[in-house]
């Protein structure tokens, strides 16, 4: 129960996660779950879209050279032979001074080389039109592998589908795409005072507010948390280490992560994988271990809900967003604003610091025990002070990450 | 086929939409669910969090006064009479002179009023333990409601919950949470161009974008697709009339919305509803309708993938945020830069000019036509330039609007 013999720093922490934080794998999934997902190689395109010339705009397939010289002084007249709809082609000839009514997106009949739109006629008299402007060929017509080519690279790697891509693989007759796979995470939550989440609290008991904030910040991170996850564990060596080795491709240990009597999670993953790093220089989260059993990552987090939010925010979403071929980027909107008031920090330490913005002012807030979850529900976000930094004075800019 | 008598401004049409928009419906949910909901009002803690006074150090129960005077040189010698862990109170009495041992997060035994930390003391000796520094009273011990106090407001009105929040949630003892509902969408694909979404194109058939693409813009800006969203809605006004009026808060309908012969959308809804704006002072997207069947919101947006996307995100998006509860503002990060290249439009109309970027500065994509989907994946964003703006010369400072 004395404290950690030496703590490790941040930035040591993680640098050994970085490397040793496994590839991403990958899947075949349908489309239409494929927003949001992660790309891993480019994409390149199967074929030409449009397969096909089609009609920009509404009006009349014809022969450019039939509409040379027309005026609204001196209309040419064009016999209508058929239509093309989307969908409908018009599978004719079309002779010279002949025009096929055709609507924007329907492909242009064969002999044809240009679009008049329906404003340069005067419309459709019985079977002819009147062309009162003229059109250059290829006018109005697009063409084939205009929006997407043949073998060219569609989506880049490593890209996060957004909606329109799912709607390009779509067009491109891709009913499903390969993505990375999401890390199965574990949770394990212990404690003997945790009642399962939401219970009424009661006597000397709690309910447990780690696990359901982990859900959701795995979910956050693009991780599936697995379906053994929701039972408390009790603090007892066995059941931990069942827990540990479980299937799973990362491991969240919330509570018992320091080195007091009832802290097992630290021995038993260091008798069954290995316990790299424990100890690190922060606040809050200085107890936290993180290791591995074989290619499994296993966190150990602390039981106080602002240290667990804040050392899974630092290590273990990281590794969980890497995993699944995210950006290892802190996945909040940042900020640069000044300080309304000083922000006090000890060197030597990595300090996470919950803050408020007052008028585009930066405001630490007093309240910062480990403990005290509603701190991280009353702030707008957080600053973090570096290890070699004894904070910054009021006026100082700072970037916040944001909560929202 | 002549095109739009009138068109409505972006702005006017935005006013019409935000006052018909109805209010948001509420549930309640489980909270392992709760993450990125919506409240409606604000919560009050139904209780003190926690609910007992409690150990923040380990160390030793004591009464402050019994360490009064101790110091390495003059220890002062306490009886140990028992321990108290997380979720296991010491229930006896503990007189002057007596001391317990306790662990981090522990009820406090009742006669006692500080936590004598561990480092504090030379350790336990058989069942004495030595003092070498004093603690004032009530140091080290966390106070009923220090950290949610019975009756305060945990967590603001319209609150989109966060990972934490939902851990708050959980620690008073709240298993549901009631929240904005989500939005029920139905999509209304029209077009007998179309195949199904991801199918192999062929002739002049060609596959579903827009569907997909729209199911993931709906599900990102909170609202759920209808199960009956799937199918290709056929050219027909029976068909889409009969889609219109299926279950749905709103409905969106792709392709068929000008004023063509083979746009049918437009006067069924006339028929059935009201088609309040039809025809926008925009590019693309101005061939949008927007009405509503009583208070169901009806949408029709154009086939061509790109405008699509814009009059989604102008309009029905926003609609759909409000209903859900959400901020009415665009979805999308925001960053102001410079111009490479001059952006040229036209007064009297609104443009969504996709962009990319390139070392900071924002350069207009030349391709952009409506039904070049693949222009919005090659894009990093869009700027928007106003009904009233002929553009912006290179240089100018724009907001970008980032698809990431």
């Amino acid at each position: 129960m004395r404290g950690f013999a030496a703590r490790t720093s941040v930035e040591a922490a993680l640098q050994w996660l970085d490397v040793v934080t496994p590839l991403p794998g990958n899947e075949s999934i349908p489309i239409a779950a494929a927003a949001g997902r992660i790309l891993i190689d480019p994409l390149h395109s199967p074929r030409d879209v449009p397969t096909f010339r089609r009609a920009m705009m509404d009006g009349f397939a014809v022969h450019a050279q039939d509409t040379l010289g027309a005026t609204p002084y001196h209309p040419l007249v064009l016999q209508v032979v058929g239509a093309a709809r989307p969908g409908v082609p018009y599978t004719g000839q079309v002779a010279r001074g002949n025009a096929v009514e055709i609507m924007t997106g329907s492909p242009l009949p064969d002999d044809t080389d240009a679009v008049l739109p329906a404003e340069m006629t005067d419309g459709i008299q019985a079977t002819t039109v009147r062309v009162i402007d003229s059109v250059p060929q290829g006018k109005n017509v697009g063409t084939p592998g205009e929006d997407l080519r043949h073998g060219s690279v569609v989506l880049p790697a490593h890209r996060r589908l957004r909606p329109q891509d799912v709607g390009v693989l779509s067009s491109l007759g891709q009913a499903h795409v390969t993505v990375t796979t999401r890390p199965r995470v574990r949770l394990v939550i212990t404690g003997n005072e945790l009642l399962p989440a939401g219970s009424e609290p009661y006597g000397a008991m709690i309910a447990d507010a780690n696990g359901p904030m982990l859900r959701a910040l795995v979910e956050r991170d693009g991780g599936l948390v697995t379906d053994d996850s929701l039972s408390i564990i009790p603090d007892d060596p066995a059941a931990i280490h069942e827990a540990l080795t479980a299937p799973a491709d990362l491991v969240l240990v919330s509570g018992g992560s320091s080195v007091g009597r009832e802290d097992h999670a630290p021995l038993v993953l260091q008798q069954c994988g290995e316990l790299a790093i424990h100890g690190i220089a922060m606040r809050p989260s200085s107890p936290t271990g993180i290791g591995r059993i074989g290619t499994r990552l296993v966190f150990l987090l602390p039981g106080n809900p602002v240290s667990c939010l804040c050392a899974y925010d630092f290590f273990a979403g990281r590794a969980i967003r890497r995993l699944g071929g995210r950006s290892a980027d802190w996945p909040y909107r940042q900020c640069r604003l000044p300080l309304k008031h000083k922000l006090v920090s000890v060197i030597g330490r990595c300090d996470y610091a919950r803050v408020t913005l007052d008028n585009d002012q930066v405001v630490p807030l007093a309240i910062s025990g480990a403990s005290i979850l509603s701190s991280t529900t009353r702030a707008d976000g957080f600053v973090i002070v570096p290890e070699l930094s004894e904070g910054h004075p009021a006026g100082a800019f700072v970037d916040v990450y944001l909560y929202d």
